[in-house]
């Protein structure tokens, strides 16, 4: 068993997404630059979306044009892009991005609400993405799978729902890496442990698999334990506790970078993160107009 | 294997203990009275310790009495007291307690720092508080045992160094309940899991075992979750994360008693709480003045 694991910064994009005052693209280099420096190799910096659904992530070809030129930074880690369709697949491409973040939900109550489309909607639209990810070799796709274990409108969801649409997203992108997403953080850690034991037990293999959650309720880190447990080694953080979903009322602040770094080393499981240099991104990330913040290890430093 | 789990509420003492202005005896009856209220079935309500080291326990014997004179009350829960030594707990059956809670350190180094006495002596201690307690069949013993995981001036402690204390401690007690306190919030949850294991296959069913949890560290309820796996089906908790422990510095915050309660019922785990009057005890806890308070379930609720 690897006892290693791979943390995927998200706060530039779930996180910043639900933050109203539009943050500058320097100020959001900046951060990107910092958790660089800290040893995250994986960011995902922004989305492919309409400007009007989230104003937010308006700034995405501007953003890449300024990270880009820090070559000493940008080919330090992965930059993903989120993607709601073909249309903004076909842009990541033109920007030569390296991952786009294809996401829709279990739940199909909260799919037309977030995306506006039907699951079968949903999984016809992932054939164009794949196609246009088959059409840049460059170019590599993860799936999230939102609301897998809870949805704000429906409730628990099924697990073996969640197994179902996974085949289905498995058959379609043979090379995606998988993401299961706590969206609301109802999760519960012995859900979250039997979910991916079962999701393992069905892929054989096949797919990488990653663990996406939130703190909410505060059972996040019970929740990574638990994945952990089953075999994950790839886990969605993002600095401070950033973010929430603008879409799943009452869900605020993915699991924080730090509090999972404090987690894992704490047992001797190697992140790769420097607390010392991600301490750089928490300030940045503390000094940024309506962040809502969270987590542990942050307060703690602060006393 | 039963499901259910029993809380013990420990707010009235290692949470108030840390408090620095003194709290009227009436608001912490009022609190107490929420607690049992909602469920709680055993109450740390306060210690019999000198009114010079701690002196928010200072008035436990008027304490005592306004708490008796509502009958309906104080028959619906076990009253547990802190007691530091023979002479503690003689005071303590002179008032007729149910049940006293005798601490002292797996750490050498914390031991000394916080009770003034090293191991041996404490459980030389120990013998004398069990002979009182033989004298008095109406009162029952509990022995905590701080810093099972973690000393803030020692660091880790090591498990095979904390099951000797335990053994030492059944042999001395044959009928007490053991805590196993995680006093500075730094245990982790594979190491809680571990401990806990190791522990009930020493004890092979002859007393008890209690979990003591800070979540100082954003762990507790991955501690909970940890222990329960083991095994253990009693928790202490402190309603909205007060508490601390004065002579560990850093500590702070016994893991919420709502956390809990939401992490157990909401996997079906009955923890025979009524949330709705919980929600009475959190808003008195909230109005005291100068508590440190905790927790995600009561922010969630606030908002």
């Amino acid at each position: 068993m690897n006892t290693a694991v791979t943390l995927i910064e998200v706060s530039p994009r779930d996180g910043f997404q639900s933050v109203v005052p539009i943050i500058p693209v320097a100020d959001k280099v900046a951060i990107i630059r910092a958790l660089s420096d800290a040893g995250l190799k994986h960011i995902e910096v922004g989305a492919f979306v309409h400007p009007k659904a989230i104003p937010q992530m308006a700034d995405i070809n501007q953003l890449l044009v300024e990270l880009r030129k820090d070559t000493d930074c940008i080919n330090n880690f992965e930059s993903i892009v989120l993607v709601p369709n073909q249309r903004g697949t076909e842009l990541a491409a033109q920007r030569h991005c390296q991952r786009v973040n294809f996401v829709f939900s279990v739940s199909e109550a909260h799919n037309l609400k977030n995306v506006r489309k039907s699951i079968d909607q949903s999984l016809h639209e992932l054939r164009a993405v794949q196609q246009v990810v088959e059409q840049n070799p460059q170019m590599q796709l993860r799936v999230s799978l939102a609301t897998s274990f809870d949805c704000p409108f429906a409730g628990a969801v099924d697990q073996q729902r969640c197994l179902e649409v996974l085949a289905q997203v498995c058959d379609i992108c043979p090379d995606a890496q998988i993401a299961l997403c706590d969206t609301t953080g109802k999760a519960h850690p012995f859900a979250v442990e039997r979910l991916f034991s079962a999701a393992f037990e069905q892929l054989a293999g096949s797919h990488p698999v990653i663990f996406h959650c939130h703190d909410t309720y505060g059972m996040a880190i019970a929740n990574v334990a638990a994945a952990y447990r089953a075999g994950v080694r790839f886990f969605d953080t993002a600095v401070a506790g950033f973010g929430g979903c603008p879409f799943a009322p009452g869900a605020s602040g993915n699991v924080a970078t730090e509090d999972v770094v404090y987690f894992f080393e704490s047992a001797g499981i190697c992140t790769g993160i420097d607390t010392n240099k991600l301490a750089v991104a928490i300030k940045l990330a503390e000094q940024i107009e309506g962040a809502q913040l969270g987590g542990s290890i942050r307060l703690l430093n602060n006393q």
